[in-house]
C-alpha cells in the first residue's frame, strides 16, 4: 500500500471540500441563519487536508486498486464526519449527526429529525446538498474540477462509481466525469424550473430536486412529497427520479442527439419492471383506493422504492403484506448502473435471472455451453461468476445485519426492512422505521450498523470491506 | 432426451415402489385397521408401473444426467402422487394429501393435520415412515436393492444425491447405496432401543426414530417432542439429531473403525455452529426461563432447526424476534452434504463465505491469486463458482415463492417463515405456521407453491426445474 499517496490525495479531497461549504455559507447569510455551523466545518476540512498534504510527501506515483478503494473508502468516511458538524453544532447528538450525513451523502434518505420543519432552512440546503453531492459522487466532482485529482481519476472513479465497468464517453476520465457532472446540472435546473412553474416555493424545488435527481430522497417536510397534494409535482419528481435511476451515460447522449435509450438491455428491464410493478401494486390497491388514486400512488411509489428515492405519497406501511413484500423485493433490485440509484442495479438482476437459468440448463447438460449476451455481445463468465459473488455477499451481509440490527431490540419487519431501506439506499422501511416514522428511536448501536450498512451499499461492497481486511494494508506497494 | 428410458425406469421405480406398501399394510394388520387404504396404492403403483414398463421398450440404453434428472424428478412424483392415497382414503382432500406427502418424502415436516392423535395407527406410521424413506433416498433404496436399477446407479444417484459430489465408499455405486442405507438402519435400531429404555412406547420410538434420522419432524404427537416433557428422550433425540444432520459417510467411517469425524472440514464447522448458535440462543432466552431450562430448550431447538428436523419443545414463535431471525438463518445454514438434513448445507455456507472474502480481496488487488482449500485440498473454481450460482438462485426462488405466498393473502412473518420452512426442509415456521399451528388454514395454491419448494428443496433445485425448461425436453438424445 502507497500509504504515502493515500494520505496525499485524503489531504486533497478534504482541501476540496472546504470549498463546498460556501454553498450552506451563502444561504445561511441571506435566510439571516449561524454562520458558524458551516464555517467551523470549513475550516477543520480546510486545516485537515493542509496537515494531511504537507505531512506525506509521496515518494513514487504509483496507484493500483488498493489506493484508489483506500482513497475513496476513507475519503467517504472524512466527508461524512466533517459533514456531521453542522447537525452537532445546532444540538444534534454525535452518532446521530453521523447517521444523518451518511444517509445524505449515500442518497439513502434515512432520517433521525422527527419534524423537519423545525430546522434551519441553511440546515435543510446542506442536507438536500449532501445527497445531491453524494449521488453523482464527490470523488467524481473533484475529478472533473481539480485537474491534480484526475491524473488518478481513472482509479478513483473505479472506486467510487465500481458498477460493472464504466463507460467512457470521452478517452479521458475528467472528460467523462465533466460531462456527467453537465447533464445532472441540466437535469437540475430543469427539475427546479418545472416545480416553481407548478406552484412550488424556491426553496421547497431546489430542495426537491437535489433530493429527486440523486434519488436520495430528503424531503423539507415531514410528510414528504404527500405535502403538496398536487399529482402534477408528483408526476414532476416522478418523471424524475425515473431519470435519476437512469444510466447517466444514456440520458447525456440523449442530450446530445444520440439516442441509445431503447437499444439499451438495461434500460428496457428496467422501465418494464417499474411498469410492471406499478401494475400489480395499483391492482393490489385496489382494496385501498378507487382506480385513479390507486394508480396515483402505486406508480409513485413503485418509482420512488426502485429508483431508491424513498419520497412517499401515500403511507405505504398501512398497506397489504404482500405490496409490502413487492416493496422490499423492488429496494433491491435498485436502479440502473451508472445512475444515482442505490440497490443491486437492474442490470445485475437482469444478468443473475439470464444466468440462473443458463445453470439449470448447464446442470441437466454438462457439456452443452450455452452463451449469454447483452446489447447484441457476449457477456464474459468472469462477469457472471462476479455478480452471482456480489449478490451472494450483498444477501449475506443483509442477513447478518438484519440478525444484529434485531438485537438491539427492534422487531423482525423493522429490522429486516431497516437494513434493506439502508444497504439499498432507499430510507424509508416498513414498522418502527416506517414511511411517516423516523430513524430516531432506534438504538445507537443499529442506526451504527445502519449507516455502515448506507456506507458499503453506496460503494458497492467491495470498496468499503476491503479497508477491514488487515492484509489490505499489511502488504507493501 | 431418451424419453423411452425415462419411462421404462419410471415403470421399474413404480412396480418397486408397490412392495413399500407391505409395511404399512402389516401394521393395519397388527392394529386392526383399514387394510384397503395400502392396498389401493399398491395396485395403482403395481399397474402403473407395469404399464410403464411395458409400454416402453428403450431402443438404447444411453442415458446422461438429462435423463438421471427425469427419472429421479419424475419418480418423486410419482411417489408423492401415490403415496398420498392413504390420505385421501381417510378423506383428506387432495392438495392437502398431496402437501403431506411431498412434506413427508422431502423430510419436511409441515403437517396440514390440527390434531394427528385422531388418525389411525397405521396412516401415522404412513406417514413416518415417508419420511424415513424419503431422507435417505427411495431412488437410492432401490439402487441398493434392484439390481435392474443399479446398472444407471451413478446417473440417479447424483440426481436425487446432488450435493457437491457423491464420495464413493466403494467403486460401485450400489456398494455405497448398500453400506449408506446399513449405517442408516443401525441408527434406527439404536435409537428406537434407547427410546424404549427411556419408557418411550414402542409405537412412538419407532415413528419419532423413522423422522429423527431423516431429520423429518413428524410427530404422534401435535405437541411435538415438548409431549414426553423429558430430558432424557429430548436428549436422546438430540443426539440422533445431529446424527442425521452428519455426513453418512462419516458415520459409516466410524461404524467401520475409521474415524475421520474431528478432521473433517464440514463437520467440524457444522458442530461449531450448533454450539455457536446454541449459546447464543440461550443467552437470548435467559429472559424467558432460568439457566438450565434455557440451554435445555436453546440447544434442542437449534439442532432441531439446523438439522432441519423440526421438532419442538417450547413453542419458539414466542420468544424475542432476533431468536426468530437466529431461527431463519440455522434453516438456511441446514445439515452436512451426504445427511438427510435439507437446507443449503453446511459446506456450502463455509465455502461461500470464504470465497466472499477471497472476492473482497481479489477486488482490491485483482492479480493476486488466493486460492481456496477444504480438507486440504484446493477447492476447485468451477466448485466455487456452482456454490454462487446455487445460493444466487436459491435466494430468488426464495424471494419469489415468498411473494406468491403473500399474495393468498399470508402476511410478511408467516409468508418468509413458511417458505423458509419448506424450501429448506424444515417443517414449523412462524405466526400462522408457527409451532404450535399447522399448515392447515393456509390457502390451495400457498399449499401448491410450499409444496413446491419442498421438492425442489430436497432434490437441491436443479434436477427438478429443469424439467420445467422446454428445452431441457425438446432435443433429441
Ligand atoms: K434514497
Ligand atoms: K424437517
Amino acid at each position: 500500500m502507497n500509504t504515502k499517496l493515500v494520505v496525499n490525495y485524503l489531504g486533497q479531497i478534504s482541501i476540496y471540500y472546504s470549498f463546498i461549504f460556501i454553498l450552506p455559507l451563502i444561504s445561511a447569510h441571506i435566510y439571516g441563519e449561524d454562520l458558524s455551523a458551516f464555517i467551523i466545518p470549513m475550516i477543520i476540512s480546510m486545516a485537515l487536508g493542509i496537515a494531511f498534504y504537507v505531512a506525506s510527501k509521496p515518494e513514487s506515483e504509483y496507484a493500483k486498486y488498493k489506493e484508489g478503494y483506500a482513497i475513496v473508502g476513507l475519503g467517504w468516511l472524512i466527508t461524512v464526519l466533517v459533514g456531521s458538524i453542522p447537525y452537532i453544532h445546532y444540538g444534534v447528538g454525535f452518532i446521530d449527526a453521523f447517521f444523518e450525513t451518511m444517509s445524505g451523502f449515500t442518497t439513502t434518505g434515512a432520517t433521525i429529525f422527527d419534524r423537519v420543519e423545525n430546522l434551519p432552512r441553511s440546515l435543510l440546503l446542506w442536507r438536500s446538498l449532501t445527497q445531491w453531492l453524494g449521488g453523482m459522487g464527490i470523488v467524481v466532482l473533484f475529478v472533473a474540477i481539480f485537474p491534480a485529482l484526475s491524473k488518478k481519476g481513472e482509479t478513483l472513479l473505479q472506486a467510487e462509481v465500481p458498477g460493472l465497468k464504466i463507460e467512457k464517453i470521452r478517452p479521458k476520465m475528467r472528460d467523462t466525469a465533466l460531462r456527467l457532472y453537465a447533464t445532472y446540472m441540466i437535469l437540475t435546473v430543469l427539475e427546479i424550473a418545472f416545480l416553481k412553474l407548478l406552484g412550488v416555493s424556491f426553496f421547497d424545488a431546489v430542495n426537491h430536486t437535489f433530493t429527486t435527481l440523486s434519488t436520495g430522497g430528503f424531503s423539507t417536510h415531514t410528510e414528504s412529497v404527500a405535502y403538496f397534494n398536487n399529482p402534477a409535482v408528483e408526476f414532476t419528481i416522478f418523471v424524475f427520479m425515473v431519470l435519476g435511476g437512469t444510466n447517466f451515460v444514456l440520458i447525456y447522449l440523449l442530450l446530445t442527439g444520440k439516442p441509445k435509450f431503447l437499444r439499451d438491455v438495461e434500460f428496457r428491464f428496467y422501465i418494464f419492471i417499474l411498469i410492471l410493478s406499478g401494475i400489480v401494486l395499483t391492482a393490489m390497491n385496489l382494496g385501498n383506493y378507487d382506480l385513479l388514486e390507486s394508480i396515483r400512488y402505486s406508480f409513485f411509489q413503485v418509482a420512488s422504492i426502485m429508483t431508491t428515492t424513498g419520497y412517499t405519497t401515500a403511507d405505504f406501511d398501512a398497506w397489504g403484506d404482500s405490496a409490502k413484500i413487492l416493496i422490499l423485493m423492488l429496494m433491491f433490485i435498485g436502479g440502473s448502473t451508472g445512475s444515482t440509484g442505490g440497490g443491486i442495479k437492474v442490470i445485475r438482476i437482469y444478468l443473475l435471472s439470464l444466468y440462473s437459468l443458463n445453470q439449470i440448463l448447464k446442470s441437466a447438460e454438462p457439456r452443452s455451453v450455452r452463451l449469454i449476451k447483452l446489447n447484441g455481445e457476449v457477456v464474459d463468465w468472469d462477469i457472471l461468476h462476479n455478480i452471482t459473488a456480489f449478490f451472494s455477499l450483498y444477501v449475506l451481509i443483509f442477513v447478518f445485519s438484519t440478525f444484529l440490527v434485531s438485537l438491539t431490540g427492534l422487531d423482525a419487519i423493522s429490522s429486516i426492512s431497516a437494513v434493506s431501506a439502508t444497504i439499498n439506499n432507499v430510507g424509508p422501511g416498513l414498522g418502527a422505521v416506517g414511511a411517516t416514522e423516523s430513524y430516531a428511536s432506534l438504538h445507537p448501536l443499529a442506526k451504527v450498523v445502519l449507516a455502515f450498512n448506507m456506507w458499503i451499499g453506496r460503494l458497492e461492497l467491495f470498496t468499503v470491506l476491503s479497508l477491514f481486511i488487515p492484509s489490505f494494508w499489511r502488504e507493501r506497494w
